[in-house]
């Protein structure tokens, strides 16, 4: 089941430099992985933000959820969720 | 070079049924056109809401508006266009 | 898998009352069947407005997708689905 | 007497980690306490968002303001009160 | 138990002059009828707009629904919807 | 000359506890003496906000500024002023 | 005292042309009008908008609501009203 | 002087289709002979909206409005004027 | 030329004190300057906000943008700029 | 291919006058070299606004996320891009 998700990050200009660094490697690695479970489909830079847009495929809301909220940058993190549904138009989805 | 595109549609409700019907038929030719074509990557119903998320696969922006307002709907759409770059966590993207 | 929507209806003021009134029924009709077959588990009233909130239970977004465009009330909706999940202080779910 | 609430928290970045603790268990047994009352009636997790949407039922508008008020985490959230009224087409409310 | 209102309208311009008169002549009534029964309390004139702002004082939400549903310009207005509670600073909830 | 009036309050989680307690103690005493000065006629708790709706009768735009800005807290809200006119449909307007 | 005022007027297109011219003229003969009666002390076209500002000095709201509202085009306008008060730094209120 | 302008447009979708060919050519020729004049600097397409965006280069507000609602397919545009001051890194505007 | 302008400010609350002082001693001295050149033509409270309107006649944008850059609250503002034009009903522009 | 870019400068009131004084020189540095590079082909100051307007000629979006954050202002900067396309009225672009 798939689900459309926005991120837009925002780190306090204060924030200590040495747990900056740590937290945006950590938050790579956990991106990776979630990749390499076959859990985010996708992963696309937004040109000209600190932003991104995702593509997740997972069984349930609860799973959802909680793959995001695993984000090392989650507190840092405006996420919105967008269900998404199989398109007519699909070529995929023709008979 | 990827642009992620939102459609959202809005029919006026005294259309013409005929017309509509040739309309959505004309729509859903095209988006499997540009399917085959390699142009429209992905397209996805947006649950609960008349609309549509797509990634587009173009050389310019000419070109990317060339695609999309030759849609029969075109004129019947609200359209917003997000460029899109490769993302430093994206596991494809990796050295 | 529970979903949050919010649906507000905007009927155009010149709709063939006889068309106006069979849609009424028929939309009472949908919502009554939805929710004894289990999916449509909350439906409540919004006061002061023509809008209602709903929480539905389905296992895929296309499921979800489909009973609501099932509705016919539907070109006349606007419908904000927000997905939900299990919440850690909620009673139920305490171990 | 229903009411529909979405509370969306912000906890200042630079919170005493301490005190976070604290107020996060004290938030916790606050809603298990207001859920075993009867007053709060459902609590859903907004996916990928740390925000919640609740159901309660109160008597009064003084009370519903005295209960959310009385929240630990009352002065890090932002709320919206929703008032709710018997849907006509509740499967429940059917003569 | 008190409910602020917010009402603003919107006739369309090409409705009948017959109806126009008699729907602002029935809402007119309704207002004032609702007055009367000590329902509305406050009834203003937003300044510059075809709007008003009002007090309701009403035992349930399906009361208020119910009054604000019956209001002959109804199908024409967009109603704003918020609970009142007694302030810690007003005069009449001194000890 | 009556206007409406909307305020939120937000105070910095930072502000020292006892500047914090003597700035409400004296936003009560000021609010409470305004309203026995006639000049803040009504006083409502937003319900599920740090927010109050008010109503104040005041003869010049003048008179009003300096009595909002002479609120204790004044530097901590948001503020919207709406300026009200007899409503055509009030019952003490009647002929 | 002063108020300022933003309209923005938007003409439905199938307005019959012999009416419209109608208007026009109307709204014209209005706003100078207002504007020897000394009520209408400032008016400026917003560049690029079919949109006006302008400063009016009434002695009430009352008075406001009924100049605002006897415009020839009020029923196409919006109109958003801003009361002014005196500016300490205004060099005509320096002692 | 420059100034940035946004133009969106939204024709009526039963608007004549002789008339709408009229004034899609008269817009066309008016927009050519308004950069022939060098009034409008640069003017560049929205990409995926029936917007654009110009520049324009007058020498007085008058003047600017005065162009812009010369362009026939002004009454159904809305249009955001921007003005623009020399950039203090422009390389144009260096010493 | 002229040019409408709406300036809201926002000072933090735990700007030093003194400093806070002399920044307001600066703003007020500066547009008492401003309206002595004949720059700054009118100058509004907005009520009940930390706000101000103003209107301004210069010639160019760049002398608009330097004035209004030079007012010592600059970097605590947000700032609006409304170009204006002369308005075919104003009576001091009748033939 | 050309991109429109608006970009929003908002720097912390406490950031240190030595770093401030350092970022300003390196973003000025940098914009300059994007200019002579051809990158950069217009640069406009939004009048009232810490703010710009640029106008990007970049082969791909890649360089153009690359360009745009590589502004030594970059983490304080609210940025938001509009791929432009060639206009049909462009006389540049006429046959």
């Amino acid at each position: 089941m798939l689900f459309h998700v926005r991120m837009d990050v925002a780190l306090p200009h204060d924030l200590d430099p040495h747990r900056r660094t740590e937290l945006l490697h950590a938050e790579r690695d956990r991106l990776l992985e979630l990749q390499k479970m076959g859990v985010w489909t996708h992963l696309w830079q937004v040109v000209g933000q600190y932003g991104a847009i995702g593509i997740l495929d997972v069984p349930t809301n609860d799973e959802l959820h909680a793959f995001l909220s695993s984000l090392p940058l989650w507190e840092f993190m405006r996420v919105e969720v967008t269900p998404l549904a199989t398109h007519s138009s699909d070529q995929d989805a023709q008979p």
